[in-house]
């Protein structure tokens, strides 16, 4: 990632300072989006960074466009190792149905505006893709690290997947955007766009590159869904709290940076109280994994899923990797076990509670009918 | 061109023979076409020789497509140096106007059918452009020649330019082809439309390359309009005659092979006849330029054709290179003085007739309002 040098994010900063003036002498404010690929059902924490930059622009009164993927993600940002999976359309529209509900989490609903990048990139004949490729080089796209190494390696690139930058770089064209924000790793992708705008004889977006990333659940690799790292928005908040809490302390420092935007300074002094023994470690971070919960569930709800967490923990006969599920509406108990896969079949689920096999909350299931109700959560299913 | 060895060969020859079985146990014609790209205006010798073969199974009774590459052509076939300019549909269109009136010298026009390759291309939208390219990687146009020459010399490859295999691939999915006729040069071309019918579950075109291609005006290099060293189809008898006269003896042979049919024996026979004395080259090539003259435009406008080029040639001050021009109508001949570049303007034309500077046919002009005819051609103009 060439472009992720200090001279570059230097030129970005100036140029935001310029796009600042500029659009106050306009009377109007910025344009900034961030685009995020629904691959899958879920975003999670690792999403929350530049959500949290985009919510700092609207709290300055700037115009914030969350854009959902719903294009670029039918084959998604090209993977360092080999091509990904071609999504259907139907299949990303599902993934992306509580996508505008999980990016509320941080945003202002009532000051985002919610766009999907097919409105433009579907909309694209042959002949324009032809327009648009001719503005980027085969060795261009040769140099971008994922793609040198699997040349390297032997490994295919399939031409569809050169198409991702290009798709990705038409977006800020179709928003109108002046400035773009995204993760360090998207630094190829954000200045494609400009690359682009500028041959088309727009101006360019600004580019707002966030420098650090946040560590998955291992504490060492990114956050991403795809090595299983990850802490869902949408997960419930016992398990949110859990998973926060089985962060390898080194982790710590980025979480309180990233995700609660402690300064520099305050997360070393934690460090330092905790080197000197002043605060223990787990203490710690179990006000860490409240703030983050509360983020998300409120506190209340995050209170309720320390409680949860806490006596999944303590109780013996609860495994330590307990899997949480998540209902929207009140859901038959025989349903849940089923879907749950702790039983095979609503049948099976009837007989293991006839058996005296089911516990709920530590107590025996007896009764087939039994309601979970969405009021009731969080409960402890075991079989 | 890895594919053009003989074991390809032969493997084309064996399913070219089960393909003809396979239809006539079907009742059906073959469907066999050949795609010409309207880059420019003017199809020339060169292109002819795939025009024979598609004539020769007209012949055989079966069905032919004469493909105009409307939607190829906008962006043409990559060059080995550098990337062609992009043409406007509309440019594509003005050049094919006479492409089919060009191919009718050699095809039937009654059992022949034209299609544009727009008609399918044109119609893809960005999601079909990502399915056709998932089955081709970037790999395997590197290993192109023509790309693999400038990645080396560090020559930029736009991306545009890897779509054209792709669309030429798609041209016999659309056309429902049992077999494409190209150059030799086409060759990864063509194969790309097989690899793409076999990703695609479509029973995959036979591949006839023709394995020789014609050289230009100069006996070496391919004919190219690119090049200059062209004979243009619609080039008029006498320039036609011309240009063949004006041939390095050395590219007889394959003029004898490829425009007229000779065998390899019969053209060797010549040769030796020459070699010997028996013959004068002038005298062979005479013959040939005739022949060759006749197939366009007739033996009596052949004849016509000798007659000119031979005063032309004879006259001192005609210069050998003479510049000749093609209309279609009864023009006035001062117009004619301005369209060929021989006067500045129609004023320019009259005070040159004035001062009895223009001729024709070596008489001096006198009437500003002249007229010449289609029926008077060829006629010379000189100022």
């Amino acid at each position: 990632t060439g472009y992720g040098d200090d001279h570059t994010r230097e030129i970005m900063r100036q140029e935001l300072r310029e796009r600042l003036i500029q659009a106050e002498r306009e009377g109007r404010p910025l344009r900034v989006y961030c685009g995020y690929d629904p691959r899958t059902t879920d975003l999670h924490l690792g999403h929350t960074i530049t959500m949290h930059k985009l919510r700092q622009f609207q709290e300055f009164g700037h115009h914030v466009i969350f854009l959902i993927g719903s294009f670029t993600s039918l084959i998604g940002d090209p993977d360092d190792v080999k091509a990904r999976e071609i999504l259907t359309p139907e299949k990303v529209a599902e993934n992306a149905q509580t996508y505008k509900e999980q990016a509320f989490k941080i945003l202002d609903p009532k000051k985002t505006e919610v766009r999907h990048n097919s409105e433009w990139l579907a909309e694209l004949g042959f002949l324009d893709v032809i327009k648009l490729a001719q503005h980027f080089t085969v060795q261009q796209f040769l140099a971008r690290e994922g793609f040198s190494n699997r040349l390297e390696d032997g490994n295919p690139i399939y031409l569809h997947e050169f198409f991702y930058p290009l798709m990705q770089g038409y977006d800020p064209i179709g928003l109108k955007a002046d400035a773009q924000v995204g993760g360090q790793d998207q630094l190829f992708n954000l200045m494609a766009g400009r690359q682009l705008m500028q041959k088309l004889g727009v101006q360019p977006q600004v580019v707002i590159a966030m420098g650090e990333s946040l560590p998955g659940t291992d504490g060492i690799e990114k956050m991403s869904k795809s090595k299983g790292n990850h802490i869902a928005l949408l997960s419930e908040p016992g398990q949110m709290y859990t998973s926060l809490m089985k962060l390898p302390d080194f982790a710590m420092p980025l979480y309180f940076k990233l995700l609660l935007g402690w300064s520099q300074e305050d997360v070393d002094d934690m460090m330092v109280r905790i080197n000197r023994g002043e605060v223990e470690p787990q203490e710690v971070k179990a006000g860490m994994a409240l703030d983050i919960t509360t983020i998300f569930h409120g506190r209340e709800a995050a209170l309720q899923g320390r409680e949860f967490s806490r006596k999944a923990m303590q109780e013996g006969g609860i495994p330590d990797d307990i899997a949480e599920h998540v209902i929207l509406s009140d859901t038959p108990l025989v349903d849940l076990l089923v879907v749950t896969g702790l039983c095979k079949s609503k049948g099976d689920a009837k007989r293991q509670i006839q058996g005296g096999g089911v516990r709920r909350d530590s107590d025996k299931v007896t009764d087939f009918d039994e309601i979970v109700r969405v009021t009731d959560l969080p409960t402890v299913l075991q079989y």
